[in-house]
């Protein structure tokens, strides 16, 4: 997927530091490419549900931005983003030492973006689970 | 809708409490009633997108715990409840000087529980829209 | 709501008698009116999964289409309407002399409009159980 | 993915059979393994919405089966599937000779499996469109 906007990646990194939710949850962006974005997110106790593991929204929250960037890195350039609306399966327990949502563009439309993300669960240095998956609509929005 | 468990008021509440996230966010469960749960949330800066509106993770996230403490209401004693999966459409700019998610159950069922919210964005004493809604399914684990 | 377009009535009437797959499942269109579509479908053992009940995907075509039909009523004239997406949730076995299929307008936006809709199950006069919910997106397309 | 039923391609296809819509709307099993299955459809044009595309309910039934099965092919021996719900976008215009919807298992549990379900549209040899995509929720019944 060849992206429209050259200078995507800035965009999306100065977009994503006004997300000020980012800064509360202590996530950040780990991967930039055209049609895939990745943010992270250590685990904090302070994140959780009633059971210790990590809320359903938290995943959901940053699986939602990494869809709407993904999307948004195959915008033109000017473009805003905005999530129409998602789906996100809960699989396993979200436990971790650090989660981090992957998120593709399915199909890039003029107007709206399918993506989907896989959000894992990381311990150590191998053990990877995947805990959440999203399937989105994103929008473009042209001034 | 009967309630199975005759404490369900103050189990919702003492798990409630157990949700880490929702002290973060600064959540408050402002109704609790057979079948229906809703949380309420103040608009806050630090909780935002890009665009100065509140996140739409952050929308999920007071949605689902609303979900969810609906679907408990009318679960037996004992049993915990799970996220299984929701769906979540943005309808407006999330704009407002509270925020509140009132989730329905639209059918309790042994295992699973289907559950409906609407998230308004409230402003002054009569302003009041529609944001976000969501559907999603709930699921009892029985000890 | 109030219609863009004043002939939106016969206009979905019309549509509708175009959609193929409408006649080979024996649906009607029951009702129409601005933001809201009813459609109507006899139980025909045809129609059925593995266990004889109507199979999920006739409860969601029947409902899609109400869906479409139901953001179409406020759509301007010359507009054509698209399913972007939608969720379904199964609550019940799909039991019934007919199904009938009640889509509603949640929000109506210029490009995207979110709507909702209920399959029943009826039986006898007075029998009449929620079998699936659906949420669903709709886009309007102008010449 | 190790099946836990010996006999569960001799099960899917039994199965299969007794899905009367699938008759009537043409549709076969084209190919059954542990946690995949895939079920084609040849156009028709009686199976069509108001432009002429396979209707999105049609795209459902097929890829709702497909996850219905992909997730029996991993339950074991006497347990029924039961779709609890599914949320399906639809990307491009469907349109082909022939659709066929890939069904995969995302996470196989002890009651719920949740699957993924690609529908295609095949013209000629080579030519071959994603038109949907399906992410889903399946129930095991265990006698």
């Amino acid at each position: 997927m060849t992206p429209l906007n050259p200078s995507f990646a800035e965009d999306i990194k100065r977009s994503f530091a006004k997300q000020a939710i980012m800064h509360v949850l202590g996530a950040e962006l780990s991967r930039v490419a055209p049609g895939v974005v990745e943010i992270t997110l250590p685990f904090r106790g302070d994140l959780t549900q009633q059971h210790g593991y990590l809320h359903a929204g938290v995943l959901a929250t940053i699986a939602d931005s990494a869809c709407g960037y993904a999307a948004y890195s195959l915008m033109p350039a000017g473009a805003e983003v905005l999530s129409v609306e998602f789906k996100i399966n809960m699989l396993r327990p979200a436990q971790g030492e650090t989660f981090s949502a992957r998120a593709e563009v399915i199909k890039a439309g003029r107007t709206l973006t399918v993506v989907r993300a896989d959000v894992f669960g990381v311990a150590g240095n191998d053990d990877r689970e995947l805990v959440a998956t999203m399937q989105g609509t994103m929008m473009c929005l042209r001034k």
